[in-house]
């Protein structure tokens, strides 16, 4: 098979992601986000809030990894972020084993290359890894806020839930994370996200 | 305003171009592709063929104007390809002065940068924006081939209107070029794509 044969097989494969629907909600349709279109929005906050990723960080990696982060649901489909443990460990098999189909289809080293990247953001060690999952824990935030609760109020997710995720976005970007934590702030505030757990037992207890 | 809020008012409002719809039907779900998860796939198309811009083209800048170049249409909307040129001067006019809004969202010299990203792709000067242009002109042929002819049959589009967005291909990328020459050859051969009028009118006459 010719080399671009094969690339463009994984161009037409790739494309399947339009169909793997993510929970959240979007503001303008009210229909259910898309993981293509949602993995475009993070690319446009890594060009858009580069600077506020650690200095030195390899902008071309931030953008490949969220790019790509998101193909192994054309296998494996969309997990909500608060599933429960037992759900992620299934999931992360299932992930692996879609890697392992989908970046074959590239030429080989083209298929090392781009798994690599995909190991590099499940991983999470690395500052280009960080940034980019900082990016993918906000970006469904903001879509929250422009709704008014969105995945919060249908799943009854909690403060405490929500800031356990803001952890993630403060590890790879200090002043995205902030801005998280204020955002969360003003959502309990004016009630499209509930109070955390502890605070909600203080009240009942006061 | 806080340089951080601007950015990150700039990315909620990018966030509606997933609402923007283009003419494209999507095999798996039978679906109109909008224009944020096209971005995407054209920003894969952009790493997966990269060997095949011409050498020393600058992929990070490719990348990037892929990412931004149907901003405009969040209040432009999309233009068919295909329509005639009085709609496609409108369409220009619109795109600029939503270029004008959307950019300016963003401190002044994100601004700046990213609408030279916009100009550079609609300028079509550089071998990036040639190379770019291409992958955009690549991508919905891609689609109508996988849906057995698309906006082509919907709208009797012939092969040579088709031919001519394939010299564009070409001025971006050889193999690309051929590639697209090969695949409409086979369009015509599978009844998928009228042949050329010309040809139609020689048959017509013999």
């Amino acid at each position: 098979m010719r080399r671009l044969d094969e690339q463009l097989d994984f161009v037409r494969e790739v494309g399947r992601l339009k169909s793997v629907l993510r929970q959240t909600v979007l503001a303008d349709s009210g229909r259910a986000e898309n993981s293509a279109e949602h993995s475009w929005h993070l690319a446009m906050m890594a060009i858009t809030l580069a600077e506020h990723a650690p200095a030195g960080t390899d902008l071309a990696r931030v953008i490949g990894m969220v790019l790509v982060h998101d193909l192994v649901e054309i296998d494996a489909g969309d997990l909500f972020v608060y599933a429960d443990q037992s759900e992620h460990d299934k999931q992360d098999v299932a992930e692996r084993a879609a890697a392992d189909r989908i970046f074959a289809i590239l030429p080989a080293e083209q298929a090392v290359a781009m798994r690599r990247l995909w190991d590099e953001f499940t991983e999470r060690r690395t500052a280009e890894a960080k940034f980019a999952r900082a990016l993918d824990r906000l970006q469904p935030m903001l879509e929250n806020m422009a709704v008014g609760g969105g995945t919060w109020l249908r799943h009854g997710i909690t403060a405490d839930q929500v800031l356990a995720k803001v952890e993630l976005i403060e590890d790879g970007s200090a002043a995205l994370g902030s801005y998280a934590r204020e955002m969360i702030g003003r959502a309990v505030a004016t009630g499209i996200l509930q109070p955390p757990r502890s605070r909600k037992e203080d009240q009942l207890d006061g």
